[in-house]
């Protein structure tokens, strides 16, 4: 099967061959290989991968060299966009060349969590950061050409031409928006906007620390920007990520290396008159969690984590600070329910409010995926866009 | 002056001397002995205590023997009702005979906290558990009858038939009110009812789980009836507070010590379909904290800590968790603002939708004050209401 045919009826129910690039072992680079991607079982979805971005999580996980994370060969990448290219018994949410975007994080509509407006965990098919393959029946729908089973990365693995997603892990997207901002709302920015829209809802006026300033925590600043943040102070030990900040909302920045004998949560609380109304995590440190708890003001300072703690360690904080009226709060994709909110959040770039362009640093051709790793661990990039067919 | 007066201007600007029950090292029973009582400067009112009662920050503060907060003498007590007996210059908010209730907690009525909706924690005269005098001045308006200073408690020092105490600290009351009923609202009921009225904002329906069933967790339970919620579990170690809990509406009671081979969150799971909505620490231990935190439900679990810690110990939790939805959050006094939700309390008690009667376990004469010490520390009492005339 032709890797370059856009998916329609006559691919259905059969399986596709295509490449991708696969992780065959821990920290090393991408191998693109063939693969076999086997059809859709019920309520699952084949989907042609247009484009894909990548996300830290990828690279922490990417680098994980034990424990029941440590899996592989794997297919990475959960940040893309693509065209429907079958679906599967019981699916009737998308059809064939629907444009969607597959998102790590479940939403099946029906339960608890995804009734209430105040959860986006759904409880039916639990996001589960271990999860090798796919949701509904553990198995995996890809073979490398020696028959060997490849793993699923995150319910998505969009590091592949074809991949197969559980409809609950699907959102159908807008033709009308632009490929390349599309895949951006799959994860990072989708998780900073929501973030400051839908976890904190930052008022007008409000403070704000952002700890570290990636495309989560400059999503975060575009989010404050939004709702009317009057000051947006961005931490962060690399010192272009200033100037870059400017562009998303940021109006003072903190250099942790450069603040010789006063700690950040000092430095923030002479900028902000006591402490920011919102502090937000958005790189996955147990130490930086305290210096956002640390930087909050009592009386109603909220912290929200959202980074994933990458050593597994516990954040431990002063309790009677909490007793001060301090809280501490998270969110998987910052609170976003992916198949109400991403079209809301699509919408919204639409209409000129919200600002997706300056995230797309680099432009990447599939073969060159590799260089997307580098690029972002130099910290010289925001989002790389990897096209598929390029 | 005789102690027996009613508070009147022939008092008023006077050195006033009485009894007070002085601690006059750690751990020791009380010593009711003479003091003279400094009038009132500006800003701050003279009450003559009409009744008292024992919490258990009294006796956490009671028992220091090293550090900051072991300063003796000194005058414990901070839930209580009187009387005033004269006010300072520039005070207008109360006058001689008015009927008020001192609170720990300062509402200056004036600075951003205060103004806010979101806090309680007044930033003009920042509550200090260290402060050892008059939150102005940092002096004493105590003296014994050698002339030597006796320091202040929490602002208020209610175990003296009269005190001073900082306008910012008092809360006038309606005089329908029963004595012994507004001094349980001064702190210790209004923090468990306040807990679960304005900082859960316990749902209709929703399950709760409260750590500790002292006055506190059951002034939880009170008002967690109140908000209608449809599971109500307490966790006690003392298996008498079960029968006692029922009249304040909890449903369900876990008993640590006799849960073989599973942990309280595990059961607190099993109760409530894989957590509770809301999770409320009354001790003031990390270790509890940590269990309430670890029994709360993903997507919107709250946990709200309302113990100091006693040994300042931090509160760790696995960040992961908190990724998943789960909050923690805290609040002195429950959340309440003393000036505004105070009188509100007092009215539901007079409508008959707050249930106050049950917290008073016992009634004892001032020179008696000693037993409930006792009593508080046996698990026999809830409140002991301590009159200052008997």
């Amino acid at each position: 099967m032709d890797h370059q045919s856009n998916g329609t009826l006559e691919t259905a129910g059969k399986v596709i061959r295509c490449k991708a690039a696969i992780c065959r072992s821990p920290g090393q680079p991408l191998v693109i290989e063939e693969i076999e991607v086997d059809p859709p079982q019920a309520w699952e979805v084949r989907i042609k991968i247009l484009c894909t971005s990548l996300c830290h999580s990828d690279v922490t996980f990417w680098k994980i060299n034990a424990g029941p994370a440590s899996v592989f060969p794997r297919i990475f990448g959960h940040e893309a966009v693509g065209m429907v290219e079958s679906a599967g018994e019981n699916v009737e949410e998308v059809k064939e060349g629907d444009i969607v975007v597959p998102v790590f994080l479940p939403n099946c509509k029906e339960c608890r969590d995804c009734k209430s407006k105040k959860s986006n965990n759904c409880s039916v098919f639990k996001y589960n950061k271990y999860s090798l393959n796919m949701p509904r029946d553990q198995s995996s729908r890809f073979r490398d050409m020696k028959g060997e089973v490849v793993h699923h990365f995150f319910s998505v693995s969009s590091f592949a031409q074809y991949t197969v997603v559980d409809v609950a892990n699907v959102v159908k997207i807008s033709q009308d928006l632009p490929l390349d901002k599309a895949c951006l709302l799959s994860c990072g920015v989708s998780t900073g906007v929501g973030a400051a829209w839908k976890v904190a809802e930052v008022e007008e006026g409000s403070t704000v620390a952002i700890f570290g300033l990636g495309s989560v925590g400059l999503a975060v600043a575009e989010g404050a920007k939004l709702r009317g943040a009057s000051k947006i102070i961005g931490v962060d030990l690399n010192p272009k990520k200033f100037e870059i900040g400017k562009n998303f909302g940021v109006t003072d920045y903190v250099n942790p290396a450069t603040i010789d004998g006063k700690s950040v949560s000092e430095v923030i609380k002479d900028l902000t008159d006591g402490g920011a109304d919102y502090c937000f995590e958005c790189i996955g440190l147990a130490s930086l969690m305290q210096d956002a708890f640390s930087s909050c003001r009592e009386g109603w300072g909220q912290t929200v984590i959202l980074g994933m703690e990458m050593h597994g360690s516990p954040l431990s904080v002063n309790s009677y600070e909490i007793l001060r009226g301090k809280t501490v709060t998270g969110s998987m994709l910052g609170g976003v329910k992916p198949k109400i909110d991403i079209p809301i959040l699509a919408r919204k770039y639409l209409d000129k409010e919200l600002n997706l362009d300056g995230f797309i640093t680099h432009e990447l051709s599939f073969r060159d995926i590799n260089k997307a790793f580098d690029l972002l661990l130099e910290g010289d990039s925001l989002r790389s866009i990897i096209w598929m067919d390029k």
